[in-house]
């Protein structure tokens, strides 16, 4: 199964890794074969098919899906890209897994899943945290039943790597590339991972964006620009079943790097995990006797956890990169088995209508 | 100094222990008399009087402001009515000591505030949190700029104990005794001390309320009756000061017990509490080397510490009733010693104008 | 029942709020009297009497045990003086609280042991981190089966108020008053614990001391002596149940303020503690299914759990001093109702056989 | 530089990802190829080599040394025969990477040191937990000065694959092939990882051993076989330096899975750690004002801290494998550039002699 992967920043070494181990650890349907990475400097890309394996270069991503010998494209560019390049594969019959979120606008996540909806070949939009094997445990103990009726929703993800004024002025602080800033680059890991462990999808919100530091310097060193995106974004939510939730995105939470944590409460009892601390889930589990009941520390390193049987001895652990190398085994399994792939187009469209209305904001009301 | 207290329930056991102990540990410029207690049932508040230590025993509570000798009136009662009460003591030249929430409505806050700005005694409401050692040091340390500018609040104060379908109806579940659920109960609370510790007002709300169990049964068992307030609230803010914050108050967060949570974030720093772990506080100091940077567990049980000298050597723990006999400790000296008593009267009305602008709500924006 | 404590520094200040608090919060069969205190400097201790709430003070322990109105002698003491004192107040029929060690020599404790068993008051020694809630609960857990056979235990009772070597020799420096050093005073408890938890009895012992800072200014300013007892001490163990066991006492533990942990390990589950977290019990209960199995955070404050009953809601957490007050309630209920006072003279003992072999040392093997 | 691998299980899979993965992240002066890997199954180590990606596979380890282009030996087999392949290797001119402990006996290690000091190719011993970051960085800190002169150190090698009685007599548990059991295969980790991180080298020792389960199912299916090493090591250290320590390797705690812990402490802080955490260091600095002083939580994923900046963004975790591509990233670069390899072959039979010293027990006093 030759691979076609479109950009090859942080996101590209990720990649790039999960192509080339998945089968080393797991049973894999086929064989992903690096065939081609593109990248705007024909330098640089270079460069980087080497260091990652990639057995090719472009600069054109159009040459590479018109290569008839790739499969699957792999897009791994800014959000403003991401319609573009998604469609224009399909409609050449590749199978798409694009990075999230599935675009800068509902109108483009619209159209992509339109072309989804009628393309041959399969699409996926990477949420990686999905493959995290704690929270894809959540997700079963919760779909068993173990914490009751889901009624609270309490997530946090929060960084700190724009706490400094003078940190450049990036793609990611620009709206044109980057659609929003907190909001969709860290906000929409929240709202896929809240919809994918409740089972259920919000369906109101009520929130609010500040950007604390309003202009930082340029990348070219020609003065300050304009920040045009959020660095915070807090809002409520309530679910199409039932439960409410309360949300915060953030890259000014100083001292936090990657807490993406996130808490589901239920009716017989609460899952909770962080990130930062990627095998562990913390469950309550309501049924015991009080007198022993209390938060456990699940150590998610069994064989009969999610996707741990093909890595080490109970107690050793994994780390961030494991969760796109589980990611290429669902994709490539799905894609060869012709079973579901999620998070669907569809799925990214939904978060993507969720980030649009906690854009669009709400008045608050004066003490 | 002679302290009458009406009610001699949950906080009654509370105070009355911390109205017998401050004077043990701390020197104190007057001791506390436990003169006398008052409750609706002549029976029941005699026991009470003899368990906890007070001289005599009251039913009419208009009948302990009538004592000439009393010079302290503690309310211990709920919310509706702390107004009547206070009012009355403050006009008879008490000085009074209310429990939170200050009262169940705007209008009953403000009218204790003229009370209060009017009366020869001195008045103090009981926000009983600001006394946990650990806050009061990151009080300190966000005020001498430890943190630099305050951004962010994360505030969440989570208990369970709603979560049986079949617990009764108490007081605490009927709007015309207790105002509100959650939010009066425990969001108080995290407003208070949002606001303690940035030293700024929170200006503007956005919340929502929801009422998981709307039906409970009856304490008579004459069957089920209605629940009036809110079990769990969410809300985000704005602060007067810049900040930005996000809050929920819940009785449905399974296996949580009494956690009262606060982070708050500001440019060189985070100071993060959990009050189920009430003698630690977790400082990141964004000043040092990331080399050697991180949260740390302050064990706040060093003679520097606030009220910490008058207890044990490092290591020691106290617990949830020391924060009372601190509130004894402060009250007793700020009154003889006419020093600031906080929190004021007027601090307690603003809170109340917080939880009102919650309780009004806002419209969510369908997604 | 009137009470005559001998000693009134760091433990009379606990003992004595042990003894005014017990009967506000559990039901006591009597009514424990403070009735007099005793030390050296007669300025001093009537200064302690007023402050803690004693009716007189005296300057002579003997004086004490002649009034033939107080029941029972509670010795505060250092260690040489607890033979000479526990003996002549049994010999008067006074009942016995003495604080741990029971002695300094394994000859003086079993003077006291005979003593107190042809005496007609009862006695009990104080090991007060029995009556934690936490450790009350793993022993009730051990004692039900429900971490299988006992296989192992790893103690450690780690501080570090010595590590300036400027700190001043105190009488717990001098062998002569204090018997031994880290050992004695904190790895007393650690073996109290391991055999109370347990079940069994440490039948041998290897270990080895170590004195880092040999000399330090004396308290009279007059330069610097020897310190004459161990700064650390380590050892291992065999109970006589069949379990092994690691011991670590010291003093010099850097950033360790009252560590005292204890984990016990069998076949079925663990249980792990430390006293800086008092309130809280961790348990693997290994009968689990692994999928969920993971050392739970049992926050110890449910009415169900032991001496909970009697003070706040879940989640609102206790104190160091509470323990002394739970010896109070469990002394004077044994006392009036003729039941078991444990631990005894008897197991005091056996704590002071073990101090002295481990003290006798072992040779180490060179590598 | 071509790479011979002789046997590979489970470390062998670790190696293979190891080989395959440093040149892609990090900057290597040589390009390791898996040329040959070497098992007793023709199928089996052939089915091996495709799934790690090995180009050739071999019988006879024999044949791997002769193999000329070969320039790297790496021994994954177990104890028993390590002294043969690696002093074999050696003579042939291979530089020679092998697996801990260094062998099985201080009389097989004496002559692999002696091999090695005449030898023109270069050794090493693997003992990876050199290469977690975390401890790197706490050796960092040590050798800087930030604890002070080291004075204690609590190392503790749990975990509880033993605890099942029927758990099957692997060669783990035979002592002809393992030499030891828990002592060798998780107390030599302590004991190097203790000696790297203090500088100080352990010289008297006083242990025991114990063995719970005697005898447990044949892996042919044959009855029971008696067991024959240690499932629990316990001993106390001096270290020539003259910090002491304390030590525990077992296979028997319950619901410890590779929690390979250790602490120093040292007259101005302490560092602690544990592997099931791999990615956290705490740090107590002593130097700083007790006010707000504490264990700090490191996230150990910094770009300056050790071998961090080829992986991910902070708060971004890596896991157990990333430690052999570490080691592989040292040696690699050790060999090319001829600096010096650590752990050499001289430390590994100081652990070896250590080992042994333990083994040798000493005799407990009775109680």
């Amino acid at each position: 199964m030759k691979i076609g992967m479109i950009g090859y920043a942080f996101m590209g070494a990720a990649h790039s890794n999960a192509w080339r181990t998945a089968g080393r650890f797991f049973d894999l349907p086929a064989t992903p074969e690096l065939a081609v990475v593109c990248g705007r400097s024909a330098d640089k890309v270079a460069a980087a098919a080497a260091k990652y394996g990639w057995e090719s270069s472009e600069t054109d991503w159009r040459a590479v899906i018109d290569r008839p010998d790739v499969e699957v494209i792999d897009i791994c560019t800014p959000g403003d890209s991401h319609a573009e390049i998604a469609i224009a594969a399909l409609a050449a019959g590749k199978h798409v897994l694009c990075e999230k979120p599935l675009a800068n606008t509902v109108e483009e996540a619209s159209r992509m899943v339109s072309a989804a909806a009628s393309a041959s070949g399969r699409s996926m939009v990477m949420f990686n945290y999905r493959r995290v094997p704690a929270l894809a445990l959540a997700r079963q103990l919760i779909a068993a039943g173990r914490i009751g009726t889901v009624r609270q929703v309490r997530a946090q993800y929060l960084q700190d790597w724009l706490v400094d004024p003078d940190f450049p002025l990036t793609w990611r602080l620009d709206a044109a590339s980057a659609g929003s800033g907190a909001l969709g680059d860290l906000g929409a890991h929240s709202i896929d991972m809240a919809q994918f462990l409740t089972g259920q999808r919000i369906s109101a919100v009520g929130g609010m964006l500040e950007t604390f530091v309003d202009s930082r310097p340029k990348l070219d060193g020609s003065g300050r620009g304009p920040v045009t995106v959020d660095d915070a974004a807090l809002f409520t939510a309530r679910f199409d079943g039932g439960a409410i939730g309360v949300f915060e995105a953030t890259r000014f939470a100083t001292g936090r790097k990657n807490a993406m944590r996130i808490e589901v409460s239920g009716s017989l009892g609460t899952l909770s995990y962080d990130q930062e601390s990627m095998n562990e889930l913390r469950f309550y589990d309501g049924a015991e006797d009080p007198l022993t009941a209390g938060f456990r520390r699940i150590l998610v390193t069994e064989p009969t956890h999610p996707y741990m049987d093909a890595w080490w001895p109970p107690g050793h652990i994994i780390g961030y990169e494991h969760t796109f190398v589980h990611q290429v085994r669902d994709f490539v399994t799905g894609v060869v088995e012709g079973t579901e792939l999620s998070p669907s187009f569809e799925e990214g469209l939904q978060v993507q209508r969720v980030l649009d209305a906690v854009q669009q904001g709400i008045s608050l009301r004066g003490v």
